[in-house]
Formats: C-alpha cells, sequence, structure tokens
C-alpha cells in the first residue's frame, strides 16, 4: 500500500448527525462513506465513537490522538460511564499532565471491532437486524487506523500534532506513522511491536479457546440467545492479566500472602490473594466488555505484522516520513519485550527516521504505561513539547 | 516435623496383593496403614500404582527414585498404555541411558491425587460407592512423598540411592531430602523451587477456573453425570503449555508460520502453527488426564512451601543432612527461573550441604528436563554415577 493513499476526504461533515449516549460522541458514515476492509469487504454503516478533552485550535495544529489498547476504550481522562471508575490514562492526558489539556485537543476513538460504541461485534447488521456476531468480517489494526482517518476527516483535522499509545494502541500507532505520515507530526508508540510474537499469540488463542469453550458463547449469538459467555471471557481476561504484570511485580504485590485467613484451608477457594486479585479482574471485566470483541480484537492484534504490508521489510514500512518518533519501552515487560520495541527503532533508523528511544527501567511489567511511571511522563512531556515547538505550536 | 519421624515400616510384604491393570504394580494399603494427610485427615484404603525398571541389588543400594510433574506419570521409559507413545523420559531413564536400567533398579510411583492408578479423586470412594470428586480430601507434595515412603517400606528397601524429578517431581525431591534424608543418598531436583511463586500460584488459578468454568465439570461429579469437561481441561492444558516453553523456543519453532495455508483466512481457524499446536496439546490431553486431578494436583503445587513447615527459613529444612544434593536449573526457564533453584542451593550451602548446582543454558525453557540436552544427562550421569560410588555400589 502506498502512503497516504487515502487522502483527507473534502473538509465538509458527515451529514450523518452525531448523538450522545455514553456521554460521548458519534461519527457516522452511510453508505456512501464504506470503510474498505483488509479482508476485501466494505463495511457500512460504520459508526465511530470518540471522546475528546481540551479545544482544537484555530489552526488545528494542537489534535493529539490517543490510541487505546486491547480492554481501553475512549474514555481515556473522564469517568467510564460503567464502571464509574476514572478514565484509564487519567495520569497521562488531563490538565497539567503530559498529554496537557489544557493545551491539546486530544481524541481517543474507540475501535473498530470494539465494544463501546464503535461498529463491532455487539452492533446490529442492518441487513439481519440482528448484532453481526461472527458475522462480521474479521478486522486488523489497518482497518482500525482507517477508521480513524475517517474520523480525522469527520473533525476535518488535515493533520495530527501526535499519535500515541500503549501495546495494540502502539501498533495502531506505528499504523499510522507507516500509511499515514503525512498525516501525524510526531508518534509515540509505547511498550509494542511490529509483529504479535507467537507466544503472544499462544495466549491469546488460550483466551479465545476459554470464550469459545462456553455454551453460553453459542456461536457467537449470545444475544440472540439470551445469554453471557461471561464464565469463558473471565478466564480468558484471567490469563492475560497475568501477562500485563511481571513476575517480581506479582511477588511484590502478593507473593504467597493469604486472602483474608491465617491459614491454608485445605479447598479450592481463593485461599491466596493473587488468586482472589485475578477472580476479581475476571468477574469485573465480564461487566464491561463484550466476548465477541474480545475475539475480532485477539485476532486483529494477532493478524499484526506491519513489514508483511512492506515485502517483509519493517524498513520499507518507514521510507520517506517526516514523522519525529519517540519508542517507550520498559524492562520488565516481557509481552512486548524491549527487544521488540528495539526492532522498531532499528527499522526507522535503517531509513534516518527522526527517531528517539527510551527504555523505562520499572518492574511493573507490560501494564507500566498505564500506571504512575514518572520516567514515563517526563519523556512524553519532553517529547511532545518539542514535536508541538517543531510543529509550530505556540507556548 | 522432625527428620525420618516415618521410619522403615517393619520389613513385611503389604498383605493386599498386587494387581496387574495398566500393566504397572500396585501397592495397596488397608485401613491398618492410613495414609495420614497434612490436612489433618488420615486416608483410607491407598492404591499406590507404580512402575519398575531394571533390578534391585542383593543389598538393595541401588534403587532410583523418579518423581514426576504434574502431568507426567509412573510410565516414565516405557510405552504409555492409553497413549501408546514413548515414556516421558526415556532419554533420561533407560539401559545405557543417565540413569541406567542395566546398573540401577527404578522406581516411579503415579502420585497421590493422580489419575493413573494411584488414590486420587477419581478413585471409588468405599464409603459411597462412587468416585471421591471434591470430597477427596486436599492433598499435599508432602502427602505424595509420604506415600512414596509407604511405597518404599513396601518394596523392603531401607534406602534409595537418588531420587529426582523437575518442576513437581522436584518439589518432591526437595521434600524427600528435607523430611526423610536417612533414606536417600543422593537426590537431583531439576527445574524446581522451594515454593511456587505468585506468577505460578496465577497461571495454576487460570486453569483451575477454565476446569470449574465447564458446566460439565458439575461440581467435580462428571463421571456420575455422565459428562466430561473436557473443553475446561484442554484450555487449562493450553494455559499451562505455554508457560513450558520459551520465548524463543516458540519463536523459533512457530514463529508467525501459518498452518496448512498461504495467507491469513481473516477467520477464528487456527491461521497459525502456533494456534494449531496449541489446539492439539488440549486435546489429546484430555484422553490421558483427569479434571479433577489437575485440580488437586495444580492445588498441590501452589501449597508446596518447604520453609513454611520450618518456621519459614529454608535452610532449617536441610540442616544436618547426609544427602548429596545436585541442582540442576535451565537459563530459559521463566517458570521456575535459576534464581528459584538457586535459592534452595543457597539454603543448602547455609546449612554445609554437600550441594553441586548446574544452570544448563538452553533456550528450550522449562520442558528442558524433558527435552534432548546433552548437558542435562552428562550433568546426571556424572552426579549419579560419583553417588553410586560413594554410596558403595559397585562398578
Amino acid at each position: 500500500m502506498t502512503k497516504s493513499m487515502e487522502k483527507p476526504r473534502a473538509k465538509k461533515r458527515s451529514k450523518l448527525t452525531e448523538s450522545r449516549d455514553l456521554g460521548c460522541s458519534y461519527a457516522r458514515f452511510g453508505p456512501d462513506q464504506p470503510l474498505k476492509l483488509d479482508c476485501g469487504q466494505d463495511l457500512s454503516p460504520l459508526q465511530v465513537a470518540y471522546q475528546t478533552y481540551g479545544t482544537l485550535n484555530e489552526d488545528k495544529s494542537n489534535a493529539v490522538m490517543v490510541c487505546h489498547a486491547l480492554t481501553g476504550d475512549q474514555f481515556v481522562a473522564n469517568t467510564h460511564p460503567i464502571t464509574g471508575k476514572d478514565g484509564w490514562w487519567g495520569l497521562m492526558v488531563g490538565p497539567g499532565r503530559p498529554v496537557d489539556t489544557d493545551r491539546f485537543f486530544v481524541i481517543c476513538a474507540n475501535v473498530l471491532g470494539g465494544c463501546l460504541g464503535t461498529t463491532g461485534p455487539s452492533s446490529i447488521d442492518p441487513d439481519t437486524g440482528k448484532p453481526y456476531g461472527l458475522t462480521l468480517p474479521v478486522i486488523t489494526v489497518s482497518d482500525m487506523v482507517r477508521s480513524q482517518v475517517m474520523l480525522l476527516d469527520h473533525l476535518e483535522i488535515p493533520k495530527l500534532l501526535c499519535v500515541t499509545g500503549g501495546s495494540m494502541g502502539g501498533m495502531q500507532v506505528l499504523e499510522w506513522v507507516a500509511k499515514y505520515p503525512d498525516r501525524v507530526a510526531s508518534a509515540i508508540p509505547i511498550a509494542t511491536a511490529a509483529k504479535h510474537s507467537a507466544q503472544n499469540i499462544a495466549f491469546h488463542e488460550v483466551g479465545r479457546q476459554a470464550i469459545l469453550a462456553d455454551p453460553e458463547w453459542h456461536g457467537g449469538d449470545y444475544t440472540v440467545a439470551g445469554t453471557s459467555p461471561s464464565k469463558g471471557l473471565a478466564v480468558a481476561r484471567m490469563a492475560a492479566h497475568i501477562t500485563y504484570l511481571s513476575e517480581t511485580a506479582l511477588h511484590l504485590k502478593f507473593g504467597r500472602n493469604l486472602q483474608d485467613r491465617d491459614s491454608l484451608t485445605f479447598g479450592f477457594d481463593a485461599d491466596f490473594q493473587i488468586e482472589s486479585y485475578l477472580r476479581y479482574q475476571g468477574s469485573t471485566f465480564v461487566d464491561r466488555f463484550d466476548a465477541n470483541a474480545y475475539l475480532y480484537l485477539t485476532r486483529a492484534m494477532d493478524y499484526f505484522d506491519l513489514a508483511a504490508d512492506y515485502g517483509g521489510t519493517l524498513a520499507a514500512a518507514f521510507r520517506g516520513i517526516q514523522t519525529r518518533v519517540c519508542v517507550i519501552s520498559f524492562t520488565s515487560d516481557w509481552l512486548f519485550p524491549t527487544s521488540e520495541n528495539r526492532e522498531i527503532v532499528r527499522a526507522l533508523n535503517a531509513v534516518a527516521a527522526n527517531v528517539s528511544f527510551v527504555e523505562i527501567e520499572t518492574d511493573k511489567g507490560h501494564d507500566s504505561f498505564l500506571l504512575d511511571v514518572p520516567e514515563l511522563f517526563a519523556t512524553v512531556t519532553g517529547f511532545l513539547n518539542s514535536a508541538a515547538v517543531q510543529h509550530g505550536l505556540k507556548g
């Protein structure tokens, strides 16, 4: 695919009205604007649910796109409408934060294939009047970004100051940089990889099989059947959650501590705190996430292999880009280890791109990008300020 | 618990006859010989299924006990009666092998709580005439070894030349050394730990929850219900199997290779070889393993914390032992990393025990102890020969 083959659309607002529902905004694209998917099919209609923070300046030079991870959503920095909890990146995005919403206009869209307002497997298929379920075409990270480009056109923003995100969010960032470099002045991919590893595919497959093994999944038609594959989804979440942490973090946080008891019970209750914690993670996740969306999004991550779109050479993906890139990894991240982040850096260096790389020492594992890691905030603050100056944004 | 509080029983054979069934031997212990469990209950009757290789010499000085891992069994070096596959440690045990059955008399018992002949949750509870299911008391690694001591008494062998095993087998080895040092001349714990880590407990808990989530599990009474929680058990196996390998091994063996296809299918079939491999591992496992046994044995591993029996000080577990110990770990094992094996070495050194330590460089992960790793074989050969000489065994 050639760079920027999807040019900014004509600067007119979609005729489809936006509505409020989850407390966020929606962009709707009708039959005249189908989303061309990697699988070859057109997806239409398309709805993209998104949240914004701050104000777009006059010359539209202060827009920052945040791409969320597998189980994230557009509620970056405000109260989640379902859980009532704070936004997942409130430490990073907000007034006075590294991505300062007093200065930047922040956009985050729920990803394509997700379950919080953007078209996904739980959306109604207009042809049947029922949820798509598994009849929704399999989508890719590239498709996700394509829908975000449509949103950017809809918002009439020609170029982003920055695009950033961690994990699956980082994959979207790489996709933006490779396919739409003219629309991104700078990028911060965090704790990610240019392709999903065999081990990561393996963990995803376990999660998917846990969902598929749940008889309440009903071939994906659980909504119609009036059931919920929550047990399978909870197991999937539990397996994945372990990979988001580090062994050291688990040891320090839980070790072999017992949960509300003084001694082993010689039974199968959650004797250990780590068991209780995991069960809680599983049980709360199912309240805010859709099992089919979990299948689609894990599949999208597994399919991600940026170099494959460029003849197998990752550097070719970045040839000629002017985007400034800052790659960030964490020492204790074993899901997206530094070595995989370094591959991105090497590829960018190979084409003499403007790239900096920061490996942050922390024992918090992959989830570090979501946590209170001062060096992460300092890095983003510094890079973003520099990028803003370069981009012509005033003080 | 004081050392060797369970002395060798009087040298008479159990009156209970042995029978042949799976092609192995059985020792049966009646109401006069209950097994005292850590949970406080007595287990009776008790059956221990075991396999032997080679011949016990006249002075009974050439006996080597092999302790199997979580999903292992007594079929160390002969054809498995269910799968028809070679024994799981045929590379290590056999004529001319490191544990040379032309020279040594090798014993391996199916563990207590297992599912291949030794009393476990699928055994018939004589009080009800039905399988125990979850009414079997929770057992511990200590209980497993206690049943092995009963077997040793039954075989009228006063002292083992060596006890060895990897993973959960290594936990049993440590238990033997700590609690019955007078009955073990030497020991080779491999790829193990003196206590199960939070991360390992976490992975086990995922597996257990996958089984419990399967409606065919029926509260553990699936045999009576005529069902089989094979889907849940398969998911548990898949999750665990990832942890037995290394990221490098997965990368080298599978990478992102596709399974019998030239391109992605944009579906949820096993596009990638790693997916197909994992599904195969799950589906074959359920043919030879029992879901409740999986619950009991993972629980036993989670409960394992040798130091806890000695006031929290691991070194105290080994005070005064004369047993020679060789601890072996593998560089790419992230389930029982070198650091945890080193803790055992440190504790043995702290009481001036005769200990050697070998960390073997390999990218094969935790499963290295089961695989063709020449340095492992050389280490075991050398140590065992030396221990045999020390033990007075002739050439």
